[in-house]
């Protein structure tokens, strides 16, 4: 007997990069699956940076023009993805879209924001407003002026964000359910960087700085500009986040960011490829003599953020070879909770914090988890 | 300007004990916290093996009389903490907690089983019926005859189980995710006996059996009979939850334990106090010897379920000392899942796993997970 639908969740995505069509093609895969737990997710639009597609009537695949027209390959290849035989693109605009989505924002939507963009707060903002739910990938909008961040969060069973910290980790999740058990956190110390982790274990083997960012860089494991990685401030916005999650109405200037490079050999003084070649050696005796001070104590070094009640601190810490953070080898992101129940001994969770399909996969949980504000009236 | 109450929860306990009494004090200390965030929870009946209460008209605390009035210390004490001024109070009985609840479970409800018994499985069943809500510390009506199993989380959304395993770590939440997000889990290894992780680290360090249980019995870490946690049921029972919640459709029968006792050291052969005087003494050289066998190969022993497409596991293993389990010290509960996004390197979710706060801070944190169930109409 098959089930019968309960929820229905309207979906439009924001960003057509790795992580949004990792989830274009999650949803389909697991339209099965989720049949059989009684939930369907309609993809009603797809949009990113230059074009957007709207299906205006989910069932027929039909869609309607709104303006502009104008192809774009990965849109495409999203609605190829998609299975719809009749697709229509828009440029993807504010106004545009709100026109274009209106019916949904009424109806009820999720907007899913998988892009990378600041531009998409204004759109984000309009849809709290609709009182519509939202589920990001991107970290951007929830780090950007603190009255965005109250206001996204505004309607806090409408939101859901586990994929800006840890990709897939049940890190958001936790911190969330642990905060409304009435159990305060007092404590939230990771490593959050995969990349960064990667560098900082290497350097425990006895590696040279320049020889080990040049490794990563090969092996894909940082931005194509591995300064983007090296300065922090990725990790800066997931623990902005993780700082906010916790009542602390801070922004990015309040956080001590240490940077792996001087101003002197940042972008703004010399070319990737300078950098690269000559810039980074130049890190290479200094960065030496700390991991030797802390070998001599037992000691490695780990590039953490720490999220206490003094603040935020981001940077490289000494810590015990034998501690959670010291254990951690490779790319691997871990996060250590502290409160009343974990006092002593913290919630600990470790795993894979990046990658477009754990990330991806975060997403689809996330839209998923949304899905008792969807129900089908009996 | 006080945030409108946008869910109101209908609670009733069943399980008066340790877990059940920190519940009510969390849910009483947490209100102003819901209330900022637009929930409220009404406990609206609380009872244990003797006595129950039930009040019909939450504003007021009147609770109706429907049968044999009978008092319980901890009823009294529950009332107590909820702050009622008028209670009443009726024998635990099925039917007439039915009857009593019927308007309840009729506006919807959430059954909230902190007991340790088989017999709520008929009254969670009905609750199923009913179309309410349920939230499980104990393990007992999970890991009974499938079919229960299977009528308890025929509707899954209404249902949440997170302190049966691990207490209030996000192990069942973690696994749900995973799986709702199409990524499918190929095994599960964990230590989810505090007691046994215990015993195991100490072994480690070359104490002896019999010290260690007597030490972890004058420490409260063991059942007042020590070998209902030298047995390996209470691992067994979390171990067929996680099995099944992978989708096998397996019991207890089918899952093999291994006990740390033979049955001529058992219950049924010997009292508690000769297995502690002499009988557990009898085990010391055999444990060594296995200590020391798995330490020349640089591994140690764990008490370990493992839970594969091959069914369930529950035993002694050689670990390497340096994997997740074999670092573990103390007392701490760890999971390590391994899916398609986890694959070569798991997720880990370590901490503590056992406790009467912790563990009614997860059935809480379960209990807000089903607002959006329970939203007052506009």
């Amino acid at each position: 007997m098959p089930t019968a639908v309960k929820s229905v969740l309207p979906v439009v995505l924001l960003g057509c990069g790795g992580v949004g069509r990792h989830l274009l093609h999650h949803i389909v895969s697991c339209r099965p699956l989720h049949a059989k737990q009684g939930v369907a997710i309609q993809v009603v639009g797809v949009g990113d940076s230059s074009s957007l597609l709207v299906a205006d009537d989910v069932h027929s695949g039909h869609c309607q023009l709104f303006k502009n027209p104008e192809a774009s390959g990965k849109v495409i290849e999203a609605a190829t993805t998609l299975g719809r035989s009749t697709v229509v693109f828009v440029t993807l605009n504010l106004d545009i879209l709100l026109t274009a989505c209106v019916t949904h924002l009424l109806l009820g939507l999720v907007l899913v924001d998988c892009s990378a963009t600041y531009d998409t707060v204004g759109l984000l903002k309009a849809a709290v407003d609709h009182g519509c739910c939202i589920a990001l990938a991107n970290k951007k909008p929830l780090t950007g002026a603190y009255e965005d961040f109250e206001k996204l969060v505004s309607n806090f069973r409408r939101i859901r964000f586990e994929s800006t910290v840890g990709a897939g980790l049940p890190v958001i999740a936790s911190v969330t359910r642990i905060i409304a058990s009435g159990d305060p956190i007092s404590r939230i110390v990771g490593s959050l960087s995969g990349t960064l982790g990667y560098v900082m274990s290497e350097l425990e083997d006895g590696k040279k700085f320049s020889e080990v960012v040049k490794t990563a860089k090969s092996l894909g494991y940082t931005e194509p500009d591995p300064c983007d990685d090296l300065g922090g401030m990725d990790v800066a916005r997931k623990a902005l986040i993780l700082a906010r999650l916790l009542g602390q109405r801070i922004s990015m200037e309040d956080i001590n960011v240490e940077s792996l490079y001087p101003s002197e050999l940042g972008p703004d003084a010399m070319s990737t490829k300078d950098f690269l070649e000559s810039g980074v050696a130049q890190l290479d005796r200094s960065m030496e003599e700390r991991v030797k001070a802390a070998s001599l104590k037992g000691n490695v070094l780990r590039y953490v953020c720490e999220i206490g009640s003094t603040g935020c601190q981001i940077g490289i810490r000494e810590l015990p070879k034998d501690s959670a953070l010291g254990r951690l080898r490779g790319s691997d992101n871990v996060v250590e909770i502290y409160s009343r129940c974990y006092e002593s001994s913290p919630l600990v969770i470790q795993g894979a914090g990046a990658g477009n399909d754990t990330t991806a996969a975060g997403v689809l949980a996330d839209i998923l988890d949304l899905q008792d504000l969807f129900q089908k009236k009996a």
